[in-house]
């Protein structure tokens, strides 16, 4: 497996090469190599997947101001999971560089979800390692979150920048405004309204103020949508 | 609320106090002052969550190095939950820096483990966001991570440890041998026994040789305790 072409390609230079090789490590691979004292990626996996998780904590805090702690999190959740990490292995090409057992292989290892979701995840611990959080969150901004823009999770919405977007192209303007609070300090509500060019177009309700004006921006896109 | 003397103590200067500021603001402060433009901590919540799991995971990742990944992840839920993040708050005094609504304040908020959880996290985001990554591990190493050590964790167990500080101090030996290995090579378990001075005190059986070590020592661990 050619690890320098790898670095190569992604820019990136391995103070230890050793680590960027474990993190393509199946244990599998090191079943068979008994005595050669490898380790498998598994402990790098656990150190990636947080690193994975700061670096797109830190992606939504900043891209999304709008989103409450609650959508934040939700949003997080559907990023940080087998499905999307499989995803971003394959974005990068890692399965050709997995060192599988030769069984693993001839079932088509090579392919499993599970597997190429762990070397993702083994490599961002292998670069934080080597490299320090900045540039495996640098990484992570060239190569991998540019495959999240594009709508990829827009089951996961913000219905404000939504909107926004919408309405923009027509030059109209939006503004929110809170109404009315419901309830006691410690569990208050809030409701809010949104108008476009100055006529109401929804209303929404929410634990927080944001989290109103987003069920609102909700309802207002229903109405703008219309026919 | 004196955020200066925060930061003296704690050895952090924010460039943006505001942050700071905005680490200890519950959002029944936020609802009573509503014309202030305040924002509550419950985004840097967010953030900081994931800082405090990637810190604890690189600080597992090198105390440990005999850990498989199934026990790093146990280890690491046990230090990143509620109970303890009450723990690491009252550890830093967080409470006298809280910023809350006069209900919340009557009703005892102050004393309220959740608020107190969220205060810790929010500080963590806010610390993130000023100073960086490294700032916020080296916060966490010099007035957290201590309080971790000594053994305040200790259901969560790190057999071999253990079991290599209790004979070290008659100064004995322990060794520990791989002695068979069950099951095919995508599914393989591994049988490891542990000998003190030679003598086997016991055998155990995992999924990875580690495992299957840390069983042996736990094994070993009662055998060198009878009475």
């Amino acid at each position: 497996m050619d690890f320098k072409q790898f670095q190569q390609k992604y820019n990136i230079q391995f103070n230890n090469d050793q680590l960027l090789k474990q993190a393509f490590m199946h244990t599998s691979y090191v079943n068979e190599h008994r005595d050669a004292g490898l380790e498998d990626n598994e402990r790098l996996e656990f150190l990636g997947d947080a690193v994975l998780e700061l670096a797109v904590s830190q992606h939504l805090f900043r891209h999304y101001p709008d989103m409450s702690e609650g959508e934040l999190t939700k949003f997080r959740a559907n990023i940080v999971c087998e499905p999307s990490l499989e995803q971003f292995s394959r974005t990068l090409n890692l399965g050709e560089y997995l060192l599988l057992g030769k069984g693993e292989e001839a079932s088509g290892g090579r392919e499993r979800p599970a597997i190429l979701a762990d070397a993702f995840e083994g490599l961002m611990g292998a670069i934080y390692l080597d490299q320090g959080f900045k540039k495996a969150l640098a990484f992570l901004q060239e190569y991998v979150f540019p495959s999240i823009e594009p709508g990829a999770f827009s089951h996961v919405m913000d219905y404000k920048s939504k909107l926004q977007e919408l309405v923009q192209k027509d030059h109209q303007s939006v503004s929110y405004k809170i109404i009315d609070e419901i309830g006691p300090d410690h569990n208050r509500q809030f409701v809010a309204s949104v108008s476009l060019n100055g006529t109401k177009i929804g209303t929404g309700i929410g634990k927080s103020k944001k989290e109103a004006e987003q069920e609102a921006a909700k309802e207002g896109l229903k109405e703008v949508s219309k026919p």
